[in-house]
């Protein structure tokens, strides 16, 4: 993704890389006010870095942690050591699992962990590129987009999952507009997207997520375009809270409503949404805003991270095999887009 | 209302009041934090602070409006001046021209202002008092409704509108429980829905607005209640923004969804929603939290304050002359409501 730099003019940069034998992650605690850069050498930095969500996004904490099993191979620790502190840092994270795991064989067969991990993060990039492509051939020109929360670079490494048909249709000259909800309580939208959208210079503007319905219904929509973090066997998606009434209000407007992701989010072995575990997290984040408590002292908060959204509510899955109807979604294999 | 005290204890207080000569009215730029009263004796004071949301909600403007034009009449000022001032401060909100206009009638026909002004109020709580009792008849025990920004005594002086029906059914021991979304930019719901539900002992947990979809999906909401800012003769309403797209999740659910409003609210010179003008606030409500800056420098934010909610999700309008299908708001007339 192109980032500008502080003393002005823009560089190519992911959310996490390997560089010098060390670990390079924005921190994306501080974005958009500040691009600091942490570059950490040992696994326990790195292990309280995912914890705090210095690094976030399931495709980035998936890569961090191959990288964190490198770091470990390289500096000759132990392998179990290594891959249960890693595993100890986001337990709902299923890229995470899944990474230490493929590196974990490699390991244990002999191999280069650091090449492996290399090869693990360029897959993934490429992954979004194809979503990307596929993506794209959705757009019409000066199409105006709704996304929420931030399925973008930050969440994938690089080029993202919801904006990366975003990004491909403006290389494309075909000048997209993106409306960004801000998703509360962590303002994803608002600091992430935003922040990814602009250093772009592709056009847009953040919105309340309340006001999306709103936009919909003045006809200022023309596609709502959101990331994904399970899809259920029938096509039920769980996404950030907020998704499931952004897709309702597509629905009433009858504006088409497509979910982006890579074919791992697609799980078999949930057969619908009410299977699906929804991560409560903690009140605080909906009680205080940095430094401002907003709720009376006493006032009990409920803070959903995810909602899910109904599969006859969606148009359409782009991942990096193709675009899926609900319907297809049964066949869809976690290994299906696999290059060679 | 009730309100609790800093040095312990409770007590009974209004949005506005008159005493001593002299307007009250509390701070609700401070709520929840800090309990403060001001006391405003000259009608510049008094149109700086409902320019600045000192007292917001229309039915309280219109209260705070009465008593300035009952300020200037007792101090012998000139009546247009006086009206001209008020008129000023906030441009759409109804109930303000409708109580200056009301006041100036009885200043320029000899009247008592002050009595009038104090007249003007009570048929304002009167009327809430009466939404109370209509809508109270709707609830079972135990019930959960789910409720958006603050149409509570805050915003009417006081009992309220949307609040009201879940005061007398706390006075009834039916015991219900009320979710509250958050209501972003400004936080109604969080700050004063929140405190105000705090105060009576009212069961209720604040949510993301986000996640009210997400609560009727999971079966937790058995009413939606809001207030509402206009009625169509059709019955689309418009309201604090947001509030469609919980209709469209109590419909999505089979919740019933219920807009609670004095009849003044009903305008049948609109008739349709898609006629509403609706204002456009400062982005920077969206931009900033308190101190807190959220979105980069250079991007863009838009703030529409209200959405419109089409008649055909609307299970039915409480008002204090009863309960109405939108097939028969055409009917309601503004003054069915008056006693006598």
């Amino acid at each position: 993704m192109k980032v500008r730099l502080k003393g002005g003019g823009t560089a190519e940069m992911r959310a996490v890389w390997w560089e010098g034998g060390r670990i390079h992650m924005i921190d994306q605690r501080r974005l958009p006010g500040e691009l600091k850069v942490c570059r950490i050498s040992d696994v326990g930095t790195l292990c309280s870095s995912i914890r705090s969500m210095v690094v976030r996004g399931a495709p980035s904490i998936g890569a961090a942690a191959a990288y964190g099993m490198a770091l470990g191979w390289a500096s000759g620790s132990d392998p179990e050591t290594t891959r249960d502190s890693l595993l100890s840092t986001r337990p709902t994270a299923h890229d995470l699992f899944y990474a230490v795991s493929r590196m974990g064989e490699v390991w244990s067969e002999g191999g280069d962990v650091v090449e492996a991990s290399r090869m693990y993060v360029e897959d993934i990039i490429d992954r979004c590129v194809r979503i990307g492509r596929n993506g794209a051939s959705l757009f019409r020109r000066g199409m105006r987009v709704l996304t929420h929360c931030n399925a973008g670079a930050l969440a994938t490494v690089d080029v993202g999952t919801a904006l990366a048909p975003i990004r491909t249709a403006e290389k494309r000259a075909l000048e997209p507009f993106v409306y960004v909800s801000e998703t509360r309580p962590w303002f994803q939208g608002a600091r992430l997207t935003a922040w990814e959208l602009l250093n772009e210079g592709i056009g847009h503007a953040v919105i309340v997520d309340s006001a999306s319905a709103y936009l919909m219904w003045r006809g200022e929509v023309d596609m709502v375009l959101v990331g994904a973090d399970r899809v259920a066997a029938n096509g039920d998606t769980a996404n950030k809270i907020g998704t499931c009434a952004k897709a309702l209000a597509a629905r009433a407007n009858d504006i088409p409503f497509y979910v982006a992701a890579p074919v791992s989010t697609f799980d078999p072995n949930i057969s619908t949404g009410r299977e699906m575990l929804i991560e409560e997290r903690d009140p605080s984040e909906v009680e205080r805003v940095g430094s401002e408590h907003i709720t009376p002292e006493g006032t009990r908060c409920l803070n959903p991270a995810f909602d899910v959204t109904p599969h006859d509510l969606i148009t359409g899955f782009i991942t990096e095999s193709g675009i899926f109807s609900p319907e297809e979604v049964g066949s869809i294999r976690p290994d299906d887009g696999r290059k060679g």
